[in-house]
């Protein structure tokens, strides 16, 4: 029998009972099932960013795999549970929009999540976590089919925060997606969308600074110069070597980024 | 044969090497192993935090998990390490009170630890959960009965930070039991020994502020509002919708709360 | 068939989907492989602190664990990825000094990672961790033979950052290798180098603090009085008592420490 493949994303952080909790649940009903920490560290709530985290990692995983995402500022509220199949991968969280990026790049079909023999009783108003996506996820992972959890539909969230919008002849205003670890700005641009980048003058605008080089690896800077990089994930960055661009900038997640192409 | 799961719960954060450590011991001895991370993120050295979290966490695992929890200030003292057998499962850590909350739930058998064929030599006197704890986890989850480990004991440490005392005709002082990642304040205010708390006017009072409002989930409030909130695990909670209520209020762990009822 | 057990070790955080990424690329290569964090809490870009990491951790894991380093400030230029054989276990990562602890302590055979069959492509200039790294891991684990990924080389960085020197009749001067989560400071000075130090009159120098007590743990002291303490790897500590020695003293990872020998 393949082995259950069943991956956490929230913004519960690591430092409480929450993420250990889910795990219970989900070995509760399902003891075979493989669980992997993608990240518990999205900005508490921002779902942009959970969407952001969730659309790079989904790819890499293999077929089956079961991403239970939970940052869910409406916990308790009418927003439905959903569970989504795209990519031959399966989505369960809330539909607040924090799938939208793989929405955005996959075909994919969408069930509001409504048979509450699937759910760890009493359902609780502020933790769905435990409640309802975990539970979820350890049954179908056992094998019980998606059409059981609920019925299809079409009116999911679909949020608009990845695409950058032309605002000049040569300009477009983006937003910061998130900032990594080591202080990194990763913006909404791709180089998809941008392909002459590369050869081509352009200055990039993010708080008070404007960016025009483009450096293959962070560490063809100079300690401390900021820089235009292509992430590995496609998207512009603005980088500093060895520092953090983000505190040289003063700039945030949702922070927007201005680009010019001369 | 079924699987072995055995989850740890430390306050020895995340950037060391301790966590591999014990992983690595438990992995040497008993290679097929499922190790869970609860958290590591238990503030240093309180061990009613480590308590609270492993009371709210092992109820969702299944049967015959192993819970290894090292919150552990008195290591390499005369306090003993003990081995616990409740609700199905096993606990291993220090006697120092971390259980104590499992205690007051529980049926319990409680055994010291004391043979050392199963630690790992030389036993440090600062690091038991890579020379004890961990090895034990691991022979006990290869199949070592509970008996070979030591003799059952039972002046084992409870501790009562689980439990507001009434210092008024009606009146409850209680205590902040954990902070949590989003700022909420967990009391030790148990809903089930105040069950008419949704029909009642009340008053919570702590730090300087007094709450009245009780609110079913976050987002019931107007965002930075102040409400108690019925938490996840049946505590009640001070929290603020998409805000910090720990930085509105100024409270730490352990801090008084007050509990009015009309 | 034994399990195929890979550890990871990063200064990549734990708020990005990074590690989720490497987690995926193994999985998908090899779906039964066991994944276990050690930390991704090496500040970033810190080389030497991955390689006392890794050092302290391997030893305990069993034969055949394949562990994966990502320190790598130089991902995109010229540094080379390599595959360690040391002490049964298996080490990938970038041959940057990362495993000079372990070339110190083991035998050892290095390899230079040339074969492209087994990256993923496109190999990105930025995250070798997803690239290169995870997915050799995953093939290794599968079967594939080290001698399959590049050929042997013997000019493989070794770093010196592990060894104090004598500046003095009676004194040597060492660095602090990395300050753990409690606060407490790890020197450079083993205690097997300097075998009579419980019985011999000695001051150890950090910061401008001078420190002439042997504490055999933690609890030994007085609340937060500072004092040497060997730690549970054999390196001298300096720790304070329920209290953080790092903060008392002022002191960062890779500062100086004397020792004088009376």
């Amino acid at each position: 029998m393949p082995r259950c493949l069943i991956t956490l994303t929230t913004d519960f952080g690591t430092t409480d009972h929450f993420t250990g909790v889910m795990k219970g649940v989900i070995l509760g009903i399902n003891s075979t099932a493989t669980i992997v920490d993608i990240t518990h560290g999205v900005k508490p709530q921002e779902i942009a960013e959970g969407a952001f985290v969730i659309a790079q990692t989904y790819r890499y995983f293999p077929r089956k795999t079961i991403h239970v995402v939970v940052v869910d500022p409406g916990v308790g509220t009418s927003r439905r549970p959903i569970l989504v199949e795209a990519a031959g991968q399966y989505f369960i969280g809330p539909d607040n929009g924090v799938f939208s990026m793989v929405f955005a790049e996959e075909k994919h079909r969408v069930r509001v999540i409504t048979d509450e023999r699937y759910f760890h009783h009493p359902v609780s108003r502020t933790f769905h976590g435990r409640d309802i996506f975990a539970p979820v996820a350890g049954h179908l992972g056992k094998g019980v089919t998606p059409a059981r959890f609920g019925r299809l539909i079409t009116d999911h969230l679909r949020a608009n925060f990845e695409k950058p919008v032309r605002t000049g002849k040569r300009v477009w205003t983006g937003a910061i997606l998130k900032i990594d670890h080591f202080g990194n700005l990763i913006t909404n641009f791709h180089v998809r969308e941008f392909p002459d980048l590369a050869t081509r003058p352009f200055e990039l605008g993010a708080g008070l600074v404007k960016i025009r080089r483009l450096a293959l690896n962070y560490s063809e800077c100079e300690p401390g110069e900021l820089a235009v990089i292509v992430g590995s994930s496609g998207y512009l960055e603005v980088a500093a070597n060895q520092a953090s661009a983000a505190r040289k900038l003063g700039c945030g997640t949702g922070a927007p980024v201005e680009l010019t192409l001369y």
